[in-house]
């Protein structure tokens, strides 16, 4: 993969953001190999990622990121400059449906998934043997009905201590406190299966069933505390008929779910999803 | 195409049910053209639509529907003996939305319909011209905003008169009144701009932007007195972004708008769908 | 709509372009309400679409012209720069298939297609109707079996007096000439009803029924001399099965083609597509 | 899973079979839980699948298939009676690439594939470990370029000896032999990485890339003598644009390629596949 340092900014909307952007790159002797701009008409806002050649600036990365400064600060932006070079550090968390797991963890060890993966965090056992054929470490952590706290100060720690720079819920079937919302905010992804904003909460495949719908679908969002509420990366669909059952439905929805997780997971760790408010704009 | 009876029947589940019914068909001397079943698991129920060549009966269609009575009566069906050779009688009605009415008067007058649109009621005048080029009846009647129910009694009036066998609201932007409903059970067809359940109500494009949803959708469902909450016959959805606007959203929907619609219309009067509480059979 | 110049260009890539080209705009006070840009590994080549709010520009459109030519000319540009607020000039030509007329018709008239159709050519008078009920010139222009360059010489002779910017073959199922196709390069775009390099040439549906595949599409794509192998603008598709006869999927098909069509005609009218070789860039 | 026995046949079409089929199977007390039926028009061929549930049946499935055998002779039926209580037996095979192989073992570890996966046979040694993680058997079989026979004698050998029902090609990159297509016809399964018939033969991401596509592909099907023309059993397709280079049409594709093939796979499982001529008939 060619190195970059992908710069990624949102602000208030005006003329000559990205001349004044361009201007310094240019001046720093960067040079551009993608970038994607969005203005968003009704906020008012601009998104920005612009991947620079990491090889062709004639500054530091540091130099760089203090030139940057300035302008970031003039524009009011949010702003981020990320080596393409580092691995993102994911914890994964799973319970016991084994599809998306399995699938990110083939992934990852196939190179297609460019990040580090820490480590595995469960409330069963049952992925234990898989992950660790991986070489990957797994941590069971039981979370009790009566006291899920003490099982969530446990995650939370594991959590700190791999500085975690993405959490992922690959069918992990417990609602994350929410104070671990908020400390990772717009790094923990959760995969739920259906196509939000239908059939919120508790077993989306009894309800789709119910409601008698053509397709399911799989929606892969930042987790909030309002529960499948969060800003939404990426959703699919798949076509059901009145023939499948809700075991049908939950069977073929794995497709969908592990291939959206993937996805979102993908765009994510390139650094190409921007969230403002509850919405996100994802760079292609 | 091919002249047949489309016997279309369902019940409670149990053994025996095809074969008395095809035990009637061989005596007859019926050819079967074409044949679905389906047995709901969990409702214990039986769906059934089989085509029968009409020129292969040995008996007229009336003995036909005789000789099936103590069958239907035995099994507890609900059932129907539709001539493929008589023509739905369809009315559309429309607001100000044209591109669902444009393609189905196209998709008529090109025959892919198999039907007869025997007019078209809105509740405005600017339809009136497309309408009539194609040579059909064309009905204004104004819905009042403190009075509605003078117009819908007109409508009704009209449907009534025309001896609908369906009517189409092919973006027709007023709730129909319960009364009409119930009176034309599974026969009022809606395309509603939306993946139900998702978006219910008004305004489900921007409903759709403001959750920032990745797919759009449509869906053609029967009316019933709960708005937006009919069963289902067809369903679709389309690819979005970030870069589309609400009025992008709005633009793009249609195409997946008229499909659905024509989709749902030309199963409906090919006697495909089965309604089942609040679910759907759609038989392919 | 917005009014905006949209400036075009490709070139071979290099470091600095966007550059150059940005310090231009914002010398000359433009806001950037879009912009894409795409860089090609392979081909070393560089694409580019911005889109500049024509109130915010300090110069004429002509001026700025004059500016942007030694940039154009310092990177080796094909490049152009287009008014939005002038209506492109379209010539849809079509045989007997009614439903992408119909439907590019309904789009016109109901202003989701920003352009101006100036006339329907059509070796059949079947949709002269429809053509002259939306207030558009009808030519029929027989095409002789023996003879068809008479035909087609009335065709240029027309499609040169409408000035046309885009002749587009709502499913003309006759082959233009070379000649036409090199004097119009890039403007000429058809839809054929499969999904390219797929079942090129005649019958493609009772290719694809032969060949037993699962999904049938139609491809959008600038008329080259080389039959159906010109450059991609949209393709799409649709499920079928073996319950589908030849008939059912071109009835089927249409759908695809229609939708398939308009899109492709959009993209080309907003001037999105930029044709290097035998590919396209469509920007979003 | 529900045991039945699955009645699988297909014959030249005539008036009467469903019935006879029906009688017998109503005399032998059977009760129907699933039917397809089918009839091609073109070749007048009829296709039929009937799930009987095993309890239900009066006689033995012996006695049931010596009754059947005068019918099935008197309508020229090929058939087959699977019990579907008997697993089938699988021999997966693959090269280097992970993606397909790492699916289908989890999919049958969580016991959604049901069958019995015998040994995976290789021309490499990358896949032993996770295979042997499943306590699956496996044998690298290197294929020499100079004398592919005497390794594909070795993989016959070893498919013989696992008394395979079906061979998967999981992204295996050598070519069967003809004897070995011939020997188990209509078993051994392939994915081939591309919409078919486009990009027939080897890299058809690169084809598909300098071609321009909007759309990408994966296959299913039979293997036959002819490369790539064997009957489909399944197909899918995803959207890409110009942004993708050829290695990313290669990244995207494994998504539909697991899919597909796992789709594919199913249906040849549960009897759902038959093949006339070159197409094949997939009942849902």
């Amino acid at each position: 993969m060619t190195h970059t340092y992908r710069l990624v900014f949102d602000c208030p909307d005006q003329a000559g953001i990205v001349n004044r952007v361009g201007d310094l790159i240019t001046k720093s002797g960067g040079w551009i190999s993608q970038s994607n701009h969005h203005s968003e008409a009704e906020s008012n806002w601009f998104f920005s990622r612009i991947e620079v050649l990491a090889d062709s600036l004639n500054v530091s990365r540091q130099e760089f990121e203090e030139l940057f400064k300035p302008i970031a600060a003039e524009f009011n932006m949010n702003w981020r400059i990320v080596d393409s070079a580092v691995k993102k550090r994911v914890v994964l968390m799973v319970s016991k449906g084994t599809h998306c797991l399995a699938d990110l963890l083939d992934r990852w060890n196939s190179k297609e998934l460019d990040c580090e993966i820490t480590c595995v965090i469960s409330n069963h056992e049952k992925m234990r043997s898989l992950t660790e054929f991986y070489g990957i470490d797994y941590h069971h952590v039981p979370i009790e009905k009566d006291n899920k706290q003490v099982g969530f100060d446990e995650v939370g720690r594991l959590v700190d201590s791999y500085q975690a720079d993405a959490v992922v819920l690959a069918r992990y079937m417990q609602i994350i406190p929410p104070a671990l919302c908020e400390k990772y905010q717009h790094q923990v992804i959760n995969i739920h299966h259906s196509f939000l904003p239908s059939f919120i909460g508790a077993r989306p495949y009894h309800q789709a069933h119910r409601r008698g719908v053509k397709l399911i679908g799989a929606t892969c969002h930042y987790v909030t505390q309002q529960l499948d509420e969060g800003p939404i990366i990426e959703q699919d669909v798949l076509r059901v008929n009145h023939s499948d059952a809700v075991e049908d439905l939950a069977r073929l929805g794995k497709d969908v779910e592990k291939t959206v997780l993937a996805r979102g997971l993908r765009a994510h760790l390139e650094d190409r999803v921007l969230v403002h408010g509850n919405s996100t704009v994802v760079f292609n």
